[in-house]
C-alpha cells in the first residue's frame, strides 16, 4: 500500500501513458472517498463520482461536508482504489494486495443549476451505463435539493501495485506456499424491487452489468 | 450517499447494536481509507488496516504522512466502506448504492518497539486468516522500517442502506424495471508465485479464502 502519500504530481509532467492509466481507473470505479476540511480536522467520507474528461464530478446535499467545503474555497482530496489481489508474501513485512488508485488533489467548483442535470445525469450513466435512457428526468426540486461539486484533475497521482510477491532471496524455497488471490467485484443476479409491475422484464443493460454473465 | 458527514456520534451514545454493527463492518473489510492533514491541507490515500478490540491499526513507512501527522498530533479520519449493492431506481434522483460504511476520527498512537510486531501480525493476520503461522517472522530490520498506529473508535459513525429503490409513488407502475444489483467482493483461485516450489499446495487457508468456493 502507498506509503508515501505526498507523491503527488502535475499532469503535464507525466505521459500521455500515465493520464490513461488515470483514465482507466476513473473510468471502472464508481464509489470514490472524499477528504475534506471540518473545523479544520479532516474528514473521509464514501460517495459516488463519475469521471467527465478531465474532471470528476461529485453530488451531495448542499448542506453536505464536501459541498460547504467547496463553498468556501477550501481544498478537497479524492481517492479511487480498485482492489485487484491479495499478495500473500513469505513474509509479513512483503504481504500486500495488488491495487491500483488513483488520489486526486484541488479545489472544487459547484456548478451551476444549468449544469448540474448534465452532472447529475453523469454520474446516474457512470453508476449504471444504459439507464439513463429509462428513467424520469430530475425535477426542479430535486435539482435544488442537489448540488454538484466538479474537481479538475490536475494534481494528480496514480499507484498500480501488481503481480506476484517480491520476496526476499532467503525466504524463497522454504516450503512456504506463496502467489496471489484474485480479487474482482461480482455483479449478481438483479433483484427486482417488491412495487415492480409483474411481467417486466430486466432491461440488458443490466442484464450485462458491468461485464457481469 | 451519505450527504451529512458531520453526523458523528460517540459510542457510549449508540447501543450495543451499533457496537456490533460497526465492528462488523470493520472486520468484514480490510481497505480503508485515511484522511490526514499536509501542510493544513487534506489528503486521503488507501491503506491496510485491522480492528484490535476497541482501536483500528495501520501500519507504514515511518516518513509516511499518516504517521507524521499522528507523530504531530494532528488527527485522521478513516473510512470503511463495503458496497452491497447498486439501487436502479426510477429516478436519477433516487439511484445510489447499498453499502456499509464506517467512519472514525480521532488523534492515533504510534505503537512502542515491543507493541509494532503485534500489529503488523495482527495486520497480516486480518487480510489472510491463518497465514501467520506459515510466514517469517519479521527481522528487527524490517520493524525498524515500519511504523504502527493504534486509532480509538471512539468517536465514529456507521452508516447502512439496504433494500430496495425508495421511488416516488407516481414513479410506481410506469413500465421502468426498478430493482437492486447485488455486489460482492469475489475471490479466485489463488495464483503461485513463479518462484514457487514445484509440488506446493495451496493452504486450506487460502482455497477457502473469505467464503470463496
Amino acid at each position: 500500500m502507498p506509503d508515501d502519500p505526498a507523491r503527488i504530481r502535475r499532469l503535464p509532467e507525466k505521459g500521455v501513458d500515465d493520464v490513461a492509466v488515470i483514465n482507466s481507473i476513473l473510468d471502472e470505479g464508481f464509489i470514490c472517498h472524499v477528504a475534506y476540511l471540518s473545523d479544520d480536522r479532516p474528514v473521509v467520507i464514501p460517495t459516488l463520482y463519475v469521471r467527465d474528461a478531465d474532471s470528476v464530478l461529485l453530488h451531495g446535499s448542499p448542506s453536505s461536508g464536501i459541498v460547504r467545503a467547496t463553498r468556501r474555497g477550501s481544498p478537497l482530496s479524492v481517492a479511487v482504489t480498485l482492489v485487484d489481489g491479495v499478495v500473500a508474501a513469505r513474509s509479513g513485512f512483503e504481504s500486500s494486495i495488488n491495487y491500483r488508485s488513483v488520489v486526486i488533489h484541488g479545489v472544487g467548483a459547484l456548478l451551476s443549476d444549468e449544469e448540474r442535470g448534465r452532472a447529475l445525469d453523469l454520474i446516474v450513466d457512470g453508476l449504471i451505463p444504459g439507464r439513463l435512457g429509462d428513467i424520469r428526468r430530475p425535477t426542479p426540486l430535486e435539482l435544488r435539493k442537489t448540488a454538484a461539486v466538479q474537481l479538475p484533475i490536475e494534481v494528480v497521482s496514480a499507484k498500480v501495485s501488481a503481480g506476484p510477491p517480491e520476496d526476499d532471496v532467503a525466504d524463497i524455497g522454504t516450503g512456504v506456499w506463496a502467489g496471489v488471490i484474485p480479487v474482482s467485484t461480482h455483479y449478481g443476479e438483479p433483484v427486482p424491487a417488491p412495487d415492480l409491475e409483474p411481467g417486466l422484464e430486466v432491461p440488458d443493460y443490466l442484464r450485462r452489468f458491468r461485464g457481469s454473465q
